[in-house]
């Protein structure tokens, strides 16, 4: 599922954005019809206008990197220039002209379900900026997790941003958004969504918000344990997880 | 059409706005795609942050002041303070009770194409921030500025803002709009627009985005005629518009 021109919303947002393009907002739409704006140029912010969570949290990258949804490559660029072989990964073609252009030597047009150990052996998974969400679903997300064991050295380790959905207040339209998917068979933070920019918009899919705890359970069984986790202002946190 | 508390997505972000809750952001859903955020939290600008042209064209103001679409009241709310007597009219349920909780003597629940005589005579008529486009469409416009002339004073004038759309640079998807809207008869600039809000959407409705010249076009043979334009930063201007 790599996005059409007029399906790459996300990219094209990163692609106004680097352009110098005025901007418009970037919309991310639920399917119950809530409505909210996405992060906007904070996706080309620099090092040091990372949340603490990230900052802290990249310390943790070694050796062969993959960045999962690398967008327009302020992660993989950030390692890159440190010295780590990174190799970037994302389903937008515009978001991968981007991080290209500004240097990212390995970027490639992949979706999350296409990375195969043909890709070759990592040390480190990224999947900032809540990208664990990019596992979809709790079957998806363990499909995966376990096929990335088989592409990681034995000290290989994940570093994944999610949200800790349940930690209060708790916005009442997303309790109920967490009820409604309970009904349907979903996990609670399986949120539906789509991204809209201008007139273009993306294909619905599902992004998986997942508490600790949550996360926790996705990992059981798969092989992969979470060690350590980061937080800082709000309810995102990075997990560094490990083999068990 | 007044609006129901799950479509009263206008109304909802004033009413969050004022209650100093977290804001989300406010969508402008144009039917072809388009999406954009709208004004927010400017809606409850004082005086000083205004536009140079709004501040400029409220001194025009004088006696007995009708606001249409007041929405939250700060140009009602300002009129008042300086002692002008102003009623003020918006289809926002929401709306209404923040300016009148915010001191608006005079705030009515009401749509613009109830505006009828009964309301009393008036001196100026106000539709500031854009509310030009409430008169919707030309035909709907034209009975509506014959009914308002018999709802004024001799020496009354409106007060009225819109958007010179043709002014360059002129987005190429505002452009295909245009065209588009004129191949199904309707005027370029005759958005057919509604507003999101978290989970609320208003209805779908016309808003009417008219150039100086389509403006003067309207206002022919109805009794009124735009004697002076302010604008300032931007396509926004602002006509002066009185008895021929």
């Amino acid at each position: 599922m790599i996005r059409g021109k007029s399906q790459d919303a996300h990219g094209r947002l990163i692609y106004d954005y680097f352009k110098g393009r005025p901007l418009g907002v970037e919309i991310v739409e639920r399917d119950d019809g809530f409505v909210n704006s996405g992060a906007g140029g904070a996706y080309l912010s620099k090092y040091k206008d990372w949340p603490a969570r990230e900052r802290s949290a990249i310390r943790f990258a070694k050796g062969r990197v993959l960045d999962i949804g690398c967008g327009e490559g302020r992660h993989s660029l950030f390692l890159q220039e440190k010295g780590f072989d990174v190799t970037g990964v994302d389903i937008s073609p515009l978001a991968v002209r981007v991080c290209r252009a500004r240097g990212l030597k390995d970027g490639r047009l992949m979706s999350t379900d296409d990375i195969r150990p043909s890709l070759g052996t990592f040390d480190t998974i990224l999947m900032l900026g809540n990208n664990f969400g990019l596992l979809s679903n709790k079957i998806k997300a363990r499909v995966l997790l376990r096929r990335f064991l088989k592409m990681m050295n034995p000290k290989g380790r994940i570093i994944a941003e999610s949200l800790e959905i349940y930690k209060r207040p708790v916005d009442p339209a997303h309790r109920r958004y967490h009820l409604m998917n309970m009904r349907r068979g979903r996990m609670p933070g399986q949120v539906r969504i789509r991204i809209r920019y201008r007139s273009l918009a993306t294909p619905w899919f599902d992004y998986l918000l997942a508490s600790k705890k949550e996360m926790k359970q996705i990992l059981k069984g798969t092989g992969w344990r979470a060690k350590l986790f980061f937080s800082s202002k709000g309810p995102s946190y990075i997990a560094i997880i490990e083999r068990e």
